[in-house]
């Protein structure tokens, strides 16, 4: 075990060879997790060398060890990454397990502490390592955040609209209000209506989130969508983001690796690991 | 002026030849008007014959007398059909006189009670000639109500965004209102949420019109726009209209020109003359 | 068996009780025909009393006899109606006993002869049965073509364009060039450019089909999408199709099933059963 | 004279005080310039002090003074900044003129020469103010560019569609082939086909630019839209513009002004003086 330790530490030292990062995945039975895998074994610069799961097996589809002890599956498959894709109760025990033994984690699971991340972000930099914890992967909704909150600082009026299917309970989504609170940190005018308005039929003018009026969709037929509408004199300036699979999560995660080899500190937020300079 | 008013009889026995509709304006100084004349000049098959206004002159530009009274212009004029776009009080006066002279009225005024309807027609019907009074000459929002109509007899759930310029004081529309009456006649099963739905932002789900959800998008840079949206199993319909200029009017009124002149009775609402059969 | 057929016959002659229909599906494990199934399953007023498949069994999970014969099957199970999800090679035959023996057939497989057609359609009409023969179930991309048809009756100009995932080979698909052809049956006037047009990229105005203009994009992230964009004077109108899931093409069969009842002939396309009255 | 020569120049020791920027517009009477001139009347924090136009005169409407020589045109009315929407060979000459009398100018003029160019940069940096070049104004357009080269790093896959009049002689729009240079200095892989693609209909799938599919649609009821599609696995991300009027570039001439007053050099392009840190 100390060998191995070592020679996981001694990783750490020199940036990952990315012609063939060694991947382990938590979780790989999960809807999440079986895409994960499916899309490492898509991708040729990377190489999926072991799982961890509840029960121990050898999964001859994915032709990979199945492990139900995570220290035992480091030590044993000497990965690059750790991916974990788990449950909270999990998660939080699995990051610190990986930091570590020198592995860097990718961590898709949500519920850590301000605590907990404190504590991570120490192990992560004193052993020179990266690691990224991201409640969401979705790529293209991370960009559609960071252009509305630049788009922000050029307009005063701006609304949004989410549609999704009709099994979603909650109005307006998480992503929506999230928008919402970055598009107002930046936005030209504060947003008041130009006339007095009134509603015929009410709650017709959306939720009004301090200003920003959104609107809630639910079909049955759509997934998950979102419109951010910037609206000047003569124009209309609008960012989109339809995802209609949970397959979309693997371009964030894809990065994710990447990204993780190069850092020397623990990230939270997918947005946080995106370069919008050009 | 009887032999005018005989010619002018003559006239509605046979269909007037629509090779050269010779027409009358009232109103044309408004922003309708103005655009009626337009349209009427960049048709070879229209002829402008003269204008009804509040003062008289010669409009060298139109090239054609006006007048300020009606009854004298068609006299005068001789034309196959009178277009009015003045205001609620001079409409119905001005619509009776036209049929008393055997002249097709096309009429954009609204402010018509049953009465005067019911009084009308019977006027074009004794008199064998046609009538048409639209409140709305929108022909892609009327085909889009229609559209919408025969769609909900498909589908069990639909909702309506409707986006107009930060002006517009009243939520929602008229013309979303009015789709959704459509709709819910004939919708294919009444809607009903599949979940029990909350709102944390009061008004997100936008308007329940009797369970068809409207929402309300008010911007500047927006002028008039609605999306009919149906949700079916992996599949969403969408029928949308798009309206950015008053002269999206003038196809309505082009097309209730050439209608009324084959018509011997009154029809009111553009979307009565429209035929769907295929 | 001669009673068994007697009963069936019997069927033809009063309208089925649509508030239990009895079905039968052949093909049962393919991609349509596991959609199928779980649809019938979720309507309370179908029931699944059978399947034909290659191979003998009892599948209990649908917990329904499984034949490999179709005769045996519907002699066994008595249904009201037949769903063929099979091959071309299989459809005609399948469908011919399924008449014969008094069961209405929905069916989904292509390649029927014209001849082909004109025998079943015979058969049909002899026993006073319905059949409805489909190459396409999807009841959102049928009205879509409808509408662009009425449509095209006041409009004379329109483009279309279609988006797919990027592993579809042809261009454009064969929606569009269904769709263009109604189109073009109907359109208000020749459609011609306004101007003389130049490309500084070859096959930037897209593919000429006749006057319509079609586009096709391909994308990653896309799975079947069309959008109809009809242009008048200062508005357009547009009528848009996404269908994101074969689950889409479950509607259009639900509703064969229902129409299917109260046919006493065999009809070929799902445009021919959908009814725009309104 | 020299005196406000003194006074001017003295202007550009000191950043002007943005609650009363005093303005010149030249070419007052063109499209361009009368959109200018409402909207500064329409800001509270910009005074208009003159105009320069071919003939002398007192325009009584906009209650200032109209000279036909800039030179004289300044040195009576000191302004803050001076607004070019003349023509080509005026544009140069005047920017000229306004440097050398230290007022800062923002130039909606085309055709100026590199060497021009650097002449200008020259006289603004000697004379430490501010000068503002832009070919388009339309801000909204330009964070769609500048939005679309960051995605562009983020995805492989992209498609344009531009939708513009039915009076465009040209395709696909200048826009559009910026966008796709924009794209292609920074998409994460080299697009290719997924598949060997075919046209039944040839130029189907666009125009090729180097890789990215450009499609042009034309319409009339059209303005200026462009639709930039980003795709990749499960998902897109869509960033677009509408413009349905002129007025659309005076959001980017009301930031010029506010940004040329602390700007010591000569940019040129709108997109220059974009911030996008957030």
């Amino acid at each position: 075990m100390d060998k191995i330790a070592t020679s996981l530490t001694k990783n750490t030292k020199e940036p990952a060879k990315t012609s063939s990062v060694r991947i382990v995945v938590a979780g790989p039975r999960g809807k999440m997790g079986s895409e994960a895998i499916q899309m490492i074994n898509n991708q040729k610069e990377f190489t999926l060398v072991g799982c961890v799961d509840h029960k121990e097996s050898v999964d001859t589809d994915k032709d990979v060890p199945v492990f139900t002890d995570l220290h035992a599956c480091l030590q044993s498959t000497k990965p690059d990454v750790f991916i974990d894709l788990t449950i909270p109760e999990v998660g939080y025990k699995h990051t610190r397990i990986a930091l570590e033994l020198g592995v860097r984690p990718v961590v898709g699971t949500t519920g850590f502490t301000d605590e907990q991340l404190k504590e991570i972000t120490n192990i992560a930099e004193k052993n020179g390592i990266g690691c990224i914890i991201a409640p969401n992967f979705a790529l293209g909704a991370v960009l559609m955040m960071k252009f509305s909150k630049i788009a922000a600082k050029y307009y005063s009026d701006v609304e949004i609209i989410e549609k999704h299917h009709d099994q979603k309970v909650d109005a307006p989504s998480g992503t929506a209000i999230k928008t919402s609170e970055l598009i107002r940190e930046n936005l030209a005018a504060k947003p008041h209506p130009s006339v007095k308005e009134t509603e015929s039929i009410e709650g017709a003018r959306g939720g009004n989130d301090n200003g920003v009026h959104i609107h809630s969709m639910r079909l049955p037929g759509l997934v998950a969508h979102q419109e951010v509408v910037f609206g000047g004199e003569g124009e209309t300036l609008t960012i989109k983001h339809d995802s209609i699979h949970r397959s979309s999560f693997m371009q964030g995660i894809k990065l994710s690796i990447e990204k993780v080899l190069n850092l020397q500190t623990c990230v939270y937020g997918l947005e946080n690991i995106i370069d919008i300079d050009h």
